[in-house]
């Protein structure tokens, strides 16, 4: 092969807010598939706020990507060589093997993925890491009961819509917390969450306290800051807290002044976890085995942000950080 | 009766810290027991923080009192009339009868106490309310097992003691911290925990990394504020946080800015849970019998910061906030 392997590779750590100065894009040959080794095609790319912390190298759950390495990310794509009994030419898979056209996998890091399941894409979101984020979050560390009101913030997110379905699912009062009237409006008539709440516009501790008569039993965490802050204002007795990301602290060296005051801890005597999806690997076939069917029959809808071209995911990823994405963050670099 | 009964009464609700000046003492008539009740000598007054949220009409998890309303608070006592067949004249009882020298209980709010058990003024702390919250605050929300480290806030406090003496017997690694030169050596030497840590010298956080090698599997926080901040830069993975107190928040009507990053959650996907000895009243037996059993074998040792007469209790009480109490704090009122 003398194709051109395109990577994006990270140029420097951003201090406080990425920019796409701490992003580079390079050319190599493609390679070709070792013994044991798939070579892959990547269709499209996921864009995640997981990724800041990659770029990064403060003490987190997972390494940095080193100065000069190709940026973490998770792709689908098509096997278009395979030394790999597993695996053959045409295969369609997900997996982790970062911002670039072409990535090799030892089959390890990879899955097999059905392109009947729904749009190829879904494969990473509703369909894949996002979806069973929300799945395990919602249900293995907010566990709510029919009748609970949840609120979940970034709501017409990766992992937001996705929640506040799967909520409804089980019956539960649903309140989602969005950036600007088209999100709110999404969330609401689209979705059917009960409330949606725009954070940008208005009181949010107020219009949270009227959305939330009887307090908040289960809020799923995607943001923190002022946001979580409104939230814990108006927890109900027991309530149950999952912080899934802290996206508002993301760019930021030292967390702007807030409350640390956990006393809403003890009075509603509350329960916070966090959690990572990875944390329930065993269990993600059954997971992915009903958002299929949910998306399938219609019970769970997913919007995707899709931006075109591997060259313009740096500046897409920007848009996470300054809540300008509207769905699904995904970069198409190449057709089906 | 012609006796005088002392009152302490709410004066007005203290606007940060509270002062004598909230507090005042009343006389009255020793009342006279109606039918089905029980008229109570005080011996003993506890002096707790939770009373400074009884003194402010903020949204909490009980009541407040009301203005010239007698102070809550539990004490120890002696029968001195009784229309109630449960209790008869001489009886030890330990129950909720508040700041005065004389209560009236209908036999709901007191329970029978065995004097054999300890000195009359246990049943105020570690065979009281205080040992019961260290002990299910501890095996039920920490949930600690064998060579665990467990740190615990205000660790020579009613509480903190005997959580690090529960947590020795469950063979944890116990690190205390504590206000002072003499109640650190006290955790150490008297009680044995394995380090005791000055917060007031010395970089607090250094000398949690250093003391916890492995991070904090158990974090028992009576306290809140910069010392939580401290410990739950030190977590472990899967860490437990019973959140029982939040002293340093108490007096402050916003609380100081500080880090409202929750980050710490997510990385080490830690669990954090608000509780109150309340929430336990059905194993309540349980726990006193093994706290009784662990204080007759000397495993648990308590030391008391004993101060004389009622009247003396309102500037007692403000010693609880400023850290110069040493060990559980009560009030003798009359001797035994």
């Amino acid at each position: 092969m003398n194709q051109v392997n395109r990577r994006i590779t990270l140029a420097a750590r951003p201090d406080g807010y990425p920019s796409e100065a701490n992003f580079k894009l390079v050319e190599d040959k493609v390679p070709s598939p070792g013994s044991g080794q798939v070579l892959v095609r990547a269709l499209y790319l996921s864009l995640d706020p997981y990724m800041r912390g990659r770029m990064s190298d403060a003490k987190s759950y997972a390494a940095p990507v080193p100065i000069g390495g190709v940026m973490e990310g998770g792709i689908v794509g098509r096997v278009t060589a395979s030394e790999n009994p597993r695996f053959k030419v045409g295969d369609m898979v997900e997996g982790r093997l970062g911002w670039q056209d072409y990535g090799l996998s030892d089959g390890r890091n990879i899955r097999a993925i059905d392109p009947k399941a729904g749009p190829l894409s879904y494969n990473l979101g509703v369909l894949g890491m996002p979806g069973l984020t929300a799945y395990f979050g919602l249900l293995d560390v907010c566990r709510p009961h029919a009748g609970d009101t949840v609120v979940v913030s970034a709501a017409s997110g990766a992992v937001g819509q996705v929640v506040g379905q799967i909520a409804k699912i089980m019956d539960c009062r649903v309140v989602g917390i969005a950036g600007g009237r088209d999100k709110v409006d999404y969330i609401t008539r689209e979705l059917g969450f009960d409330v949606g709440i725009d954070y940008k516009s208005g009181d949010l501790g107020a219009a949270l306290a009227k959305a939330c008569p009887d307090g908040v039993d289960c809020y799923f965490d995607n943001v923190g800051g002022k946001i979580s802050d409104a939230v814990f204002n108006n927890l109900a007795y027991r309530a149950r807290i999952a912080i899934c990301g802290q996206i508002a602290l993301y760019n930021v060296d030292t967390p702007e002044p807030g409350s640390r005051n956990l006393r809403f801890m003890l009075v509603n005597r509350a329960v916070m976890e966090g959690f990572l999806v990875s944390d329930f690997t065993d269990r993600w076939p059954m997971g992915l085995k009903r958002l299929s069917r949910w998306v399938r029959e219609g019970k769970i809808k997913y919007r995707e942000d899709v931006v075109q071209g591997l060259e313009n995911a740096p500046k897409a990823f920007l848009r996470l950080f300054d809540g300008s994405n509207f769905g699904k963050l995904v970069v198409k670099i190449a057709d089906e």
